[in-house]
């Protein structure tokens, strides 16, 4: 089958890749589109040590195998992560945080930038008809932003401070907005800020009278300097939520923290039910989030593309509907 | 009076300080006995820029002088913040983190390695008579400790692992212990765990299988190396608390608590009156961690005694009672 394949941080798409074997409990998925996450520009840069083989979790396609013939032939979107089942964790119920996990696109699972994946049936969630392939892809994504809301750190009377418009700020600040909370974004793409201002968001250059200041502020610059700015703009014992994943170790003093007092708070993939409820209410804007979108063989240009500084989205259209 | 001066990183007896004026609302106060923090180690290795002034913040004394003379005479421990009671802070409740505070030996406020200090009545605790000077001197170290018990991360039923077995490590595992946790520290000072095993603590060389297990890492190392090692240790959502500060930056990677959602929780003073009913009843051993004593006029000893690597508490006796 066709696919992108990546080994020591070449990319390369190719024609040659062997067709997937589902094992028991997996589908096979043909995949229509699927989007670039930062982490897949990180995993170019070695975020991952040794990875080798088929990148990308962020997709949406149509089941073309399952033993259960009543998935065949449905659209859906998956959860990336599959768990043993039996670990300490998945005894604990973080499945999510399996021992044993192996992850699609991340970790010991071909990913979504090829014409076929396979994911156990249990991570699938069915697409409503009235989303489109463009906003379905959006799934994951929404349910990382959504991620911060399941902290426990936020609550509607707080004042929350997203640091970066790019497209994880946007979808975060987004779904922080709909629960609620006072909502601010510190950035420097004006020209997307309508899509915040639109949803009672504000958008500013400079945090002014915020300083030290925020309830919560939610790291999604995409840059390690975006940790040590949150230590200063949270109040004390204040919390600091971390979206970004870098490959490497970065200057950090972390002792700000400690005289705040202030939580920093990790934050990675989210609950697909509830992304998939706002995007089909379309409560929650995503289409105005795609840069470009490649077909499968311009798969090099698409990732020079999604790794500028301050790219939006770009997709991979993988095969025809 | 004679106290010890700091200015530019350097440490000096001087026996001609000017007689402190207690503002309004404070009482002056006669120190007996001081202790020497890391915090101190790190105030002469530029912890806060432009530091000048008389150090020390650990103490006990009796009060000089105060318009109330119910307060004269009496022997008190005192809290080390002092808040304006009009910030934003002060008005949340927070005075501890007040916007303006000023901070006995640390920020704006001589400290308590001389012959006198002045702090607000509101500061002061009286001790009780049973505790002597050399354990009530443990007051403020013992309420930071138990600062990690007011984060709301440790609950009786988790696994608690301390991260060093130095003076704070050793003060943290017992407070910990006596919460009910399971409670391990990892260290390199077996000549000290009798102190640990005698309460039921479980002192180790290496983590073992608490590897990623760990509900709760508690970072008392005092090495900004520590942050990453409790990263590593602790288990997928689990908390990692900072105790120690530290001057300048340091390389860490923090991709590790994003995909092990991980919250990393600051913690510095505690609440005094526990740690004086804790001392009073016996059931916290301190004497145990006292490694030297040193006269005010030995204070340059004092300190090159305490900036040694794995060194106890060494304590200023400033005058005699």
């Amino acid at each position: 089958m066709r696919g992108v394949y990546l080994e020591a941080g070449v990319l390369q798409v190719r024609d040659d890749l062997p067709m997937l074997s589902p094992r028991e409990g997996e589908a096979l998925v043909r995949v229509h589109t699927a989007g670039i996450c930062a982490t897949d520009i990180e995993l170019l840069r070695g975020y991952v040590p040794g990875f080798r083989g088929i990148p990308g979790h962020e997709f949406v396609g149509t089941v073309a195998a399952h033993p259960d013939l009543a998935w065949v032939g449905r659209r859906v979107v998956g959860e990336i992560t599959i768990a043993c089942g039996e670990c300490a964790m998945c005894r604990r119920g973080l499945r999510k945080h399996c021992l044993q996990r192996r992850v699609l696109g991340l970790r010991g699972h071909d990913g979504a930038f090829a014409e076929y994946l396979t994911l156990p049936a249990e991570n699938l969630h069915p697409v409503p008809d009235e989303i489109s392939d463009e906003v379905a892809v959006f799934t994951e994504p929404l349910a990382a932003a959504l991620q911060v809301l399941e902290t426990g750190a936020i609550g509607p009377a707080d004042r929350v401070l997203v640091l970066g418009d790019g497209k994880l700020g946007l979808l975060v600040a987004q779904a922080v907005a709909l629960a609620g909370s006072e909502t601010f974004v510190l950035g420097h793409h004006p020209e997307r800020w309508h899509i915040l201002r639109g949803r009672g968001i504000i958008p500013m250059h400079d945090p002014g009278g915020l300083q030290g200041l925020a309830d919560v502020v939610i790291e999604c610059t995409g840059r390690p300097e975006g940790i040590q700015e949150a230590l200063r703009l949270v109040r004390p014992q204040g919390a600091v939520i971390l979206k970004s994943t870098f490959a490497g170790v970065h200057p950090l003093n972390l002792s700000e923290a400690v005289v705040k007092e202030a939580r920093l708070i990790g934050s990675r993939c989210g609950p697909f039910a509830p992304a998939l409820r706002l995007l089909a209410r379309r409560q929650v804007e995503v289409e105005a989030l795609i840069e470009a979108v490649y077909p499968l063989t311009q798969a090099e240009e698409a990732f020079a593309r999604a790794g500028r500084r301050g790219a939006l989205k770009v997709l991979l259209r993988i095969t025809c509907v």
